[in-house]
C-alpha cells in the first residue's frame, strides 16, 4: 500500500468568514483517501526586508519547514484587484526568501471563488507565474474557478455546487498523482 | 500659466535602503517645473475585511484623500517573485475598498529597479493589469525598467546611470503631459 | 454640432459563421450617432520579415491608412488556447512594422465573444499588453466578456442576450467619449 | 542504457536569418548525448475553422503525429509586440484542433532571442499560460531569454556568448531530464 501523501495549504484570504476557506474545506473534504491537508496561517507583518535582517518572525519559519516537509501544496486563492491577494502573496514573498526555498519542486495546485463571474481566473494566472520562479509545479487540469461564490454554498458553508464539488475533487486527485509521480521519479537524475 | 500638477507616489518597498525608493527620488528630483509630489507611506497591516469591518485604520483614510486629491499617481514598483510586490498590492487592496475609489480615473505611472536584468518588467505587467479593474490610466511610454541596480547608483544613493535618469525623467513629463490632457478633457463628457 | 467619429475594426475570427463577429455587428449597431465603422478584413499571409523586406502586401498597407486615418480601434478578439487569436494577432504584428505605426496614441476598445464561461478574457488582457509596446489607448471600462456564447445569439445571428448588449452599447459610448476627449485635448503638448 | 529521448522542435520566426534559429541551432548542439531532435516547419495558413473543416492541411497533420511521438517540445520563441509571435500562435492554434491535442502532458521548454533587454520574456510567459490549457509541462528552470542578440552571435551565425550558450546547454538537460523522469512516471496512475 502506498504511504500518505502529505499537503500544506494557504487561505490567501484573511477574513473569517472567506468562501476561498470554505472552498479549501470543500477541497480537503474530497481528497482521496490516505492524503493529509494541515492549513498554514498566514496573519504575518508585512514583507520588509529590515525585518528578515533580524530574523524571520517564527511562525513563518515554522511555515517554511511545513511547506519543505510536505509532498505538495494547496493555494486557495481569492481575487483582489485581478491579481494574488495580497496576504497570500505577502505570504509567499516571506516564504521565497529562505534557504532552502520550500516551494522548489513542489507539485501544487490552486483554486478559488469569487463573488464575480471568473472567480479567481486572473488571481491564479498570475500565482502560476510566480511559481515559474520558485519552480512550483503547478498541475494544469482541472482549474477550479467558483464564480458567483454567494450562491454555491450553503448558510452553513458546505459546498452546494455539485460541479465545483467534482472539480476541487478532480484537482485533489491531480495533484495527489503528481505528488506519487514526483516521488516515483526522484530517483531519476 | 498653468496650476501645477499634483502627484502622489507609493514607494513598494518598506526595506529603508530599496533601491526603489532611490529611484523615486531620482524620479522626483526630474520632473517638470511646476509639479509637487508627496510620498504615502504603506507599512499598513494586511488587508483583511474584518478589519475593514470595524472601519479602516485611520492613515489608509488620509491615503485615500491624498489619491483622490491628487491629478496623477507615481508607484515606484519593485518586483518580488516575478509579481508586485505585497506591500504594494496590500496598499492598492485596502485602498480599493473605500467609495470613491481613489484610483479610478487617473492618470498615472510606474517604473522600478532590481538587481537582476528584467528590471521589475514582470511586476509593471501585473500592475497595468491591477488597474484596468481599478480604471487607472497608466502612461504607456516611457517604460523604466532599471535593471542591475546596485550598478546604476552611487553609495550614496543618487543615480548614476544618465540613460535611466533621461527615462525617469522622460516618464514625468509623460505623466504630467497625460495629467494636465485629462485636465483638459474633462469637460468633455 | 461635433463631427462624426471614425472607427475601424478587427474581427479576430476568420471564420464566416463566428460569434465576434457576430458580436462586432452588435456593437456597431449600438454605437452612439454620428459614429462610423469600417471594418478591416485580416486574411493575410503568415507574418515574415523576408516578405515585408520585398514590400508590404498591398491590403496591409491599405489598413495601415485605414487606421491611421481613424479616431479609434475596435478589436473583437476571440479567445484561441488562452491567448490571443492567431489571425489578430496576425494582424498587429504586420501593423506594427510600419512607420508611422498605426496604433500609437489611438483610443481602443476590446471584446469578445466565447463558448466558455470566461468570454475570451485571457485573449483581452494580453491584447492589452500588445497594446503597452504599440501605445494604444484602451478604456479600461465596461469589459465586455461574452461567455457561452452560442446561448446569446438567434439563428439569424443577432444578439438575444441584454446584459451583453447594454454592456456593448456602453463599451461603444465609452470609446467614442475617449475619442472626442483625446481630440480635445490634442492640442495640449 | 537509456534509450533515446526525441524532441520536436518550433522556430516561431519564418525568417531565414532569424535570431531564433541560430539560437535553435545552439540549443540543439548543446543537447546531452543521446537525444534527437527534429524541428518542424510552419509556414502554414492562417488558422480558419472554415478551412478546417474541409480537413487539416496535409503539413499539419504531418506535425501533429511528430508532437504526438515526442518524448518532448522545444519552442524557440520570438517575441513580436510583448507577446507569442503570430506564426508560432497560428502553429499552436492549428495543432490544438487535433484529437487527440498533441501538446497534452508533455515536457517542454521555451527560450528566445530578441534585440531589446528583455529577451522574449514577456512571449514567454504568454506562452506560458497558452500550454495551462494545452496542458503543456514546461520546465521553469532555466529560463534563457537572450538579449540584444545581433552582439551574441557570429557573423556566421554561431552563439558566442558563454552565458547563453551555458544556459541553453543546462535548459536542455533540465528538458531532457524532464522527459525521462515522465517516463519513470508514467506507470504511476
Amino acid at each position: 500500500m502506498s504511504e500518505p501523501i502529505k499537503l500544506v495549504a494557504f487561505c490567501g484570504s484573511l477574513r473569517k468568514a472567506s468562501f476561498n476557506r470554505l472552498a479549501l474545506n470543500a477541497f480537503t473534504q474530497r481528497l482521496p483517501q490516505g492524503t493529509e491537508l494541515s492549513t498554514i496561517e498566514i496573519d504575518w507583518p508585512l514583507y520588509n526586508a529590515d525585518i528578515q535582517a533580524k530574523g524571520f518572525p517564527a511562525p513563518i519559519g515554522t511555515a517554511q519547514q511545513a511547506v519543505l516537509a510536505a509532498d505538495g501544496v494547496v493555494f486557495a486563492s481569492p481575487e483582489y484587484n485581478y491579481s494574488v491577494a495580497s496576504p497570500l502573496k505577502n505570504a509567499i514573498d516571506w516564504l521565497s526568501r529562505f534557504t532552502p526555498q520550500p516551494f522548489a519542486g513542489k507539485p501544487m495546485a490552486t483554486f478559488g471563488a469569487s463573488g464575480g463571474v471568473l472567480g479567481t481566473a486572473r488571481a491564479q494566472y498570475h500565482l502560476r507565474q510566480v511559481m515559474v520562479f520558485l519552480d512550483g509545479r503547478f498541475v494544469n487540469k482541472p482549474e477550479v474557478m467558483i464564480g458567483q461564490a454567494p450562491t454555491r454554498f450553503s448558510a452553513e458553508g458546505a459546498l452546494t455546487d455539485e460541479a465545483a464539488g467534482k472539480l476541487l475533487a478532480d484537482l485533489g486527485a491531480a495533484l495527489v498523482l503528481a505528488c506519487r509521480k514526483a516521488k516515483a521519479a526522484a530517483a531519476v537524475t
